[in-house]
Parts: C-alpha cells; structure tokens; sequence
C-alpha cells in the first residue's frame, strides 16, 4: 500500500512512556517516508474523524515526546465492538480512512483497546476496505499476556519502589511502632504493589507487608501478620493495591462498608485497611494513595522501559511497512542477569480482552510478599534514568499543539 | 571551651535534606577538629544519654549524607520545657553533658525543637555547666519566623510542584470534565500547598485551585470556583492543605464529619473536598494523598535547598567555635531573580515556638491562588536537581549504623 499513510492512537491510561512508543512510531514513520496522522482521544475521535497531521510537526518537537508523561494526542476508553455488533461504527470508520487516504492502523493501547484492534484486523473482510493494524503494548498495569512485561510498568515500578525506599527511612527515623500504608494502582492484578518490595534489601527495610489482589484478603490473617512485623521490626510499612478481595471476591473497600463500619468509604483499600488497624489494634496508621503521581512521573522513568517502549513503537512501524497485521509487538525475555531480551510478536487474538495476574511462582508462600524470582523478574524493568530536561527546577515539558487536519 | 565536644540532634519530622545539614554539620566539626557526638532520637535519646560516637564514622559514609531522606540519627517530638516547669529534666541533661564533657548542643529541628534550644541557652545560669545552644532550622513547612525559608521546604515543594505539572499532562490526555485533589501537607499553613502553583506555566495548566489554610474554607464559593474553572478550562486541579479550616477555625474534615456526613472521616481534607463534589455536584474526582512521599523524596531533591541544609549546619558549628550561643542560622534573602541569598543570625527567642503564615501578600484576591510575589519567593528555592546515586533501578541510599557510645 505504499503512498498510503498510516493513523496512530493512544488509547485507555496513560503512561510515563506511552509518548515515547509515539515517538518511536513517529521517527520510524519519517525514516521511512510514511505520512501519519494522530488520532486525537483515542478511538472515540478516530471516529469522529478528529485527526492530526503529525508530519507537520517538527523534528525537535517530536522528540521531546520522549519525556513527557500522559498520552500527547489524547485517550479514551471508547471501544469498538465486533462487525456484527457495532457496524455502525465500522462504516463510519471506513468513511474516516477513506478520506484520508488511511490503510495503516497503530494502536498503542491496554487490553481493551487491543481486542479493539483484534477484531479491526478482519477490516477489509467485512468492509471491503483494506487495513493493516498492528498494535502496541501499553499499560502501568502489566497485565497484558503475550508480552513478558508493558511498557510503562517500569517506571511506575521504580517510582513506587523508590518511594517505599524513602518512606522507610523516613519511618526508621521516627522509632518503633509506626505503621504506613501506601496504596498503589491494581484493580485486578498486584503487579504494581508487588514492584514495592524491590525497596527492602533486607527483611528490616520497608515494605514488610504486600497485600495483593492475587490472594484473597482475610482480616484476622492480616493483623497477625502486622502484630508479627510490628515484634519483629519495630515498624509496617505495607503496599497494598487498590483492589484487594475478600474471599467471595469482592472489593474490601467496598464489600465491607455497610456490614462492618456502617458508612460509605472515602479513601480506598489503603484507608479501609487503617480504618481496620485503628478498630482492632488502636494503631493510627499514616496513609499515602499515590494516584495519578504513580503513571505519570516522568521526573524520574526508567530507562529500560523508555527503551523499550521506543522500540515498541518503531517495530510496530516497520511491521506495518512489511505488511503485518493482527499482531502487536511485545517484550521476549531471554535472561534475567544480565537481562537479555527481544521483540516479539503477538497475535492480536491472544492478547485482547485477557488480564495476566502475578503468577503463583511470583508470590511468597504466606501470600504477604514475593519470590526472588519476582524480583528477579521486576528489576531489570526498573533499570536505569530517565530524567528529562529541567528548568527552574521543573521538568521542562513541552506539550505539543499537535494541528488539526 | 577548647577541648570540648558537641552533641548534634535532628528533631521534629524529617525532610529530604534534614541529613544534609547533619553533614554540614559534621564536616566543618571535622576540619575544626572538633568532637562530635549525636543523640539518637532527638531530646528523648539526649536525655535517655542514647548518644552515638560520629568522630568514629568514616568519611565516606558522612559524604553519603548528603542524599539521604529521613533522619539519620532518629527524631523524636520530645520537649523540654522550661527550668521552672521542668528541672528534673535539666538535670538529667547535666548530668548526660557533664559525663560526655559536651559544651556544645545543635538542635536541628522546627519550631518547637528550637522553642527548647532557646529555653536551653539559659543552662548556665540555672545549672552552672557551661552550655552554648546554636539552632539549625528544618521543616518542610517552611513556617519559621526570622528565616526567609527553612531547609526541606525547596525539595518538598519541587516534588509537589512536578508531581502536579505532571498528573496535568496525565488530566490533560483524559478530555474535558476532570477534577483531581492533591492533598499535601500543611496543618496550620499552606505553603505546601501553594508551591504547587509554580506547576502553571498557563491558567490553563494544573493546578487551577489551591484551599490554603491560610483562607478560611466556604462551601459555596469553592463550588462556584470549581463550576468556573470547569468551564473555562474544561478541567480543574487542585492543590489543598492538610489543615484547611472554616470560618470558625475548624479543621474541615472533622468539623463537618457528623454535621453533614453523618459519619467518620477516613481520608483527610482531600477526600473531604471529593466528597462534597460528589455530593454536591455529582463530580467523581480522584484524590492523590502524598503523606510521606513529599517530605522523604530524595530522589529528586532541590539542589538549592540541599546546598542551603549544608551551609546552614556548617555555620552553625562555626558558631559555636566563634563562642555564640542562643541564636539559629537561617537564610536572608538578597533578590530574587537572580536569586541571591546569605546566611543570617537570628536569635531563638524569636523563632521558638512561632509560626509563619503564607502573607496576605502571597495569596491572590480570591484567596484560591497565589500571587507573581509568591512564584518569584518559591522560584529560587526549587532550583537545581540534587540526584542520588542509583543502584539496580532504585536510589542507593546506605543508611549509617551509628556507634553507639
């Protein structure tokens, strides 16, 4: 298709590197003389036909994307169903494609968006209108299959460990008893709450407890095990992901509101569990819900995961130029120490709509923290600086006023 | 007082760069051959005679100071309070300083620790033991008098200030109708708070609000700032203060919690705020409570503000050499752009148990802002990146195991 030009999106949460897979994407594009247009806002504006001329952009603009959190075009959570449930869409995306001249579709996105793109790839089948799609791993999360670890997990990794590193000096210095709770992303998954325990360099250091979604919440467990760190280290510095579950499966933090405290909660999993250590221990616990900070602290991204999510990007590019489709480029490990790894590529069909969760070889036998091979796993993904330009005292950022077609 | 020792004490909460000015501290004792001494904990561990031998740590492990979060030595909230109130307790300490042969005590705290310092200053006359008392000012707060800012507030500040230019661009990529809290620290002032501002480099950049405890809070007007912000910039960040307080001078997020919820308040003021534009304008907005991560963050402190801990405790003990006693270092400013600044004497009967307020001067006309005043004061103070040493991905800090004595 050449002469053809190509539509990138973003698409779901944002990253601190999902503008460097944008990058990756662009400067690929350009090396090999690809026009290519931006969506704005995802999918929901590639329908509308809310598009941008990213040739139009300049070299030196397109390469500060490097450093800038979010996702520079915008996101949405809007989907697209299958053919048979959602034609009106697919008509009206051919509508979009066709005027200008689109046969090339890159979605950087999570596992939504990537079964979005799954279904796209039967484009031509069903509207006659040929399109390659190839898609591009994205998401703090780390939760999609086929990929050995996400792009943008790295850096929420390392700015959530390191944060646990200095809160458990900050802790140490204030003397015995005090207990801290952080509050990490992880609706389904713990793979964020478990990167904390990278911090700890011995069992002394914070954290001392991980509470992940991957193993079901049990109250009277729990408090032991604070009353066992408590003797043990003098402090309890806990992770604890967002969405934690009782053993029926239900989100502690809601589950319990009526049955136990008889309000509605407030904060999330992080304050439900103080409320708990304040109800049945009288321990006033000190609470950090990280939010947002986590996926977007581009003042400090790891330089491994930049690196990848770059290549992610131009890979994916040069797929499409070789005449792939129905695939996304993904992360192949081929050893921890020294970590060695490859691109690999991945069926669209096996990767939409899953959720990988920490697996049972990941997480320690009390079910309260992790493996060496966890961390084995995790700190090569946190590897390395990526710190962006500065200016008085800020990161410098420069947002791009990307121009509307 | 030849032949001598000194004791250094860190006291109160830690900052990022509280260690820094304990190496300041220590390094011109060395150069001057002074003996020195530390207290562990604070007042509580001087008093207890828990005092730790820095004549016997190595150089190396002094320099490492000069990145590490916390309180190297451990802090406590332990006071001591005046002769006449608390004699018991100055005698114990003579008895302690007599033991060790110390004539030098460095209290390195906030407004309370130096409250004691300048109580302490009068430990001759009372006692008969010599005693020179020279204070080091600490706080992220930044709400000691006498001193144009305290030691930590540029880092916590440069760390609040990225985190909300950052969870902008991350708000900016979502589309229209977005509401995010950052609750910072800041009990009775808002400087914390209103550093955040140096985010905006344009109205329409986060953060769009600030609730300073300095402006009393009503209801009704921050809707309408919520409403009008909404509109005119599609969405609205917020920066508030721990401690923002009613027109009655109640704290919010208790004063209100049976009158108007009717039930305990779990989160602080930033999921109070959530609360109420869940309730009363169906806004679901995301809170973000840094706790800790803002005054331990030392992965990206302010190279001002760390230089500035540094001096502060290096001229303190040239100080005492010099034979002071009963006064603080702190800093004078000279201008502000280009920033230049010189250490000032300032007696600690004047910063003792005061506190600073952000001035009318600083706070915008509708109170939910801050003044070109105010961003040019807290320019200078984030200026430069203090940037540990790194190791597998996460900072290197190396705690020091002090000898005990």
């Amino acid at each position: 298709m050449s002469g053809s030009r190509a539509v990138y999106l973003q698409s779901g949460g944002p990253t601190a590197v999902l503008n460097a897979s944008a990058q990756g994407a662009i400067e690929t594009a350009r090396r090999n003389t690809l026009s290519m247009y931006g969506a704005f806002d995802g999918l929901a504006g590639l329908l509308e036909g809310r598009l941008c001329n990213i040739d139009a952009v300049s070299d030196e603009a397109i390469a500060q994307l490097a450093f800038m959190p979010g996702g520079s075009f915008g996101v949405s959570r809007r989907m697209i169903g299958s053919f048979a449930e959602a034609a009106e869409d697919w008509w009206r995306l051919r509508d979009v494609l066709a005027q200008h001249d689109i046969h090339y579709l890159l979605v950087n996105g999570g596992n939504g968006s990537l079964g979005c793109a799954d279904r796209l790839k039967d484009f031509e089948r069903h509207t006659g209108y040929p399109l390659q799609v190839v898609g591009i791993p994205k998401t703090i999360d780390n939760d999609l299959v086929g990929t050995d670890n996400s792009p943008g997990y790295g850096s929420s990794a390392k700015f959530l460990a390191s944060a646990m590193r200095e809160v458990g000096l900050d802790m140490t210095s204030m003397g015995r008893g005090r207990v801290f709770i952080m509050e990490t992303m992880g609706r389904h998954t713990g793979w964020l709450a478990a990167a904390c325990a990278a911090a700890a360099r011995t069992p002394y250091e914070a954290p001392h407890l991980l509470l992940l979604p991957e193993v079901p919440f049990d109250s009277e467990r729990f408090l032991a095990a604070v009353d066992d760190r408590l003797a043990r280290f003098g402090q309890c510095a806990i992770a604890v992901a967002e969405g934690i579950t009782n053993a029926e499966g239900h989100f502690v933090a809601e589950a319990k509101k009526s049955a136990i405290y008889g309000h509605e909660q407030l904060g999330g999993a992080g304050h439900w569990i103080a409320q708990l250590l304040l109800q049945e221990r009288g321990i006033s616990a000190h609470v950090a819900q990280v939010d947002y900070l986590q996926r977007a602290g581009g003042h400090l991204g790891s330089a491994m995961d930049a690196r990848q999510a770059y290549i992610m990007g131009e890979r994916a590019v040069e797929w499409l130029l070789q005449g792939k489709s129905g695939v996304m480029t993904g992360i192949k490990r081929i050893q921890d120490h020294p970590y060695c790894w490859d691109v690999a590529e991945i069926p669209l069909a096996e990767v939409g709509d899953q959720e990988k969760r920490l697996p049972p070889e990941f997480i320690s036998a009390d079910g309260f923290g992790v493996t060496e091979a966890f961390l084995a796993y995790v700190r090569p993904l946190m590897e390395g600086e990526r710190i962006p330009p500065f200016k008085g005292g800020l990161p410098d950022y420069r947002p791009i006023a990307w121009p509307a077609v």
